[in-house]
């Protein structure tokens, strides 16, 4: 399989960690959001992915799936050890809500091309920017205290599954906008519980073939 | 089962729509998000969704779930006919991928709570809000066209799904901020091949009980 990722993209680190989990071997194929005004923007790249947006997952047989969350359901059901989601109806529809808070509430306002248009329409400073990102991560972070288990390894239980994936991938936007942590100890945990894992760690922005 | 809800909220109105469709009986909650500076935010609201957003479902036994998409999957898996996604993986992903095109990368960037922090940190007009949404409306909308099937009744095949669910709702929004829809007549048709069916229909914000 072929990834096109960038190494601060959030939505492709959540790919990567899956890909390693998984045990699933997979070229890096770099798309430099920020050279070149963007090489999503690039014809070839639009013709695997129209949103012009990393991930962008590309199967032996040539298929191109795009959408982080689809891509890692994608690989759950394809490579279904060790399991992300849990079987119960409730008990996933849970883990999936705190999934969505972070990759449907959180990241996609703080994406770089809404950060670029916060610019260009509203004359938005890099301050403006970085606050406007930290706005939204308190207030995503705030709902998600409320919603993972309390005493557990992981977000839910004691193996780490679908929220994780965003949430790790998250609190490397969180650290690296400034995000104050302090309220946040129980997420941190999580996170770093996650990141002692080698899969997590080999995902890591800076440990990609494209991170300068 | 009790749906918080708010007849102009597409995120609601994806779950009215689910309900309808598999015929699961449900009483209306209205949260009005703009009287008394949002419903969404009262204290006996916030302890079933933390996030202070719709819809909520709370179901017979109390349990309250969140985040619409995550309804919507815990609907599907619970009450199975008709299925709302293909068993086959590959396409199961396509239509995630459309669903989440819309669901991610246009419903928060646009979302009433981005609106008013627009305002009050950039001092967007009513107009600047309305070319911002009309924005990302096109910028999904643009992707979408690539997406789905381009000679079926319903956006991938001839049943209504996952993606279709989400194309009427975020239509309705469209038309309501007089987005340009003369290029996306395939995703016209598809809405309107949608809300000919009884199950979209009983489901449009027009049709609710807290409709103004």
């Amino acid at each position: 399989m072929r990834l096109y990722s960038y190494w601060r993209s959030t939505a492709a680190y959540r790919v990567r960690i899956t890909l390693n989990m998984k045990g699933v071997a997979y070229e890096t194929m770099p798309v430099d959001l920020v050279a070149d005004g963007g090489q999503q923007h690039a014809a070839d790249y639009t013709a695997l992915n129209p949103s012009h947006l990393v991930p962008t997952l590309v199967l032996e047989d040539g298929t191109a799936l795009t959408q982080s969350l689809a891509i890692v359901e994608y690989l759950d059901i394809t490579h279904p050890e060790p399991p992300l989601l849990p079987a119960d109806p409730i008990q996933r529809a849970r883990v999936k809500a705190a999934a969505l808070v972070i990759a449907a509430d959180m990241h996609p306002v703080n994406n770089l091309r809404v950060m670029q248009h916060l610019g260009a329409k509203f004359g938005a400073t890099p301050d403006d920017k970085a606050e406007w990102m930290r706005h939204w991560m308190r207030s995503g972070f705030d709902a998600l205290l409320q919603m993972v288990d309390s005493d557990t390894r992981f977000a839910f239980g004691d193996t780490p599954g679908f929220a994780d994936i965003c949430l790790t991938a998250q609190y490397y936007n969180a650290r690296r906008w400034g995000l104050d942590l302090d309220p946040y100890t129980r997420l941190t945990e999580i996170e770093q519980n996650c990141l002692a894992l080698p899969a997590f760690e080999a995902a890591t922005p800076e440990n990609q073939p494209d991170a300068t």
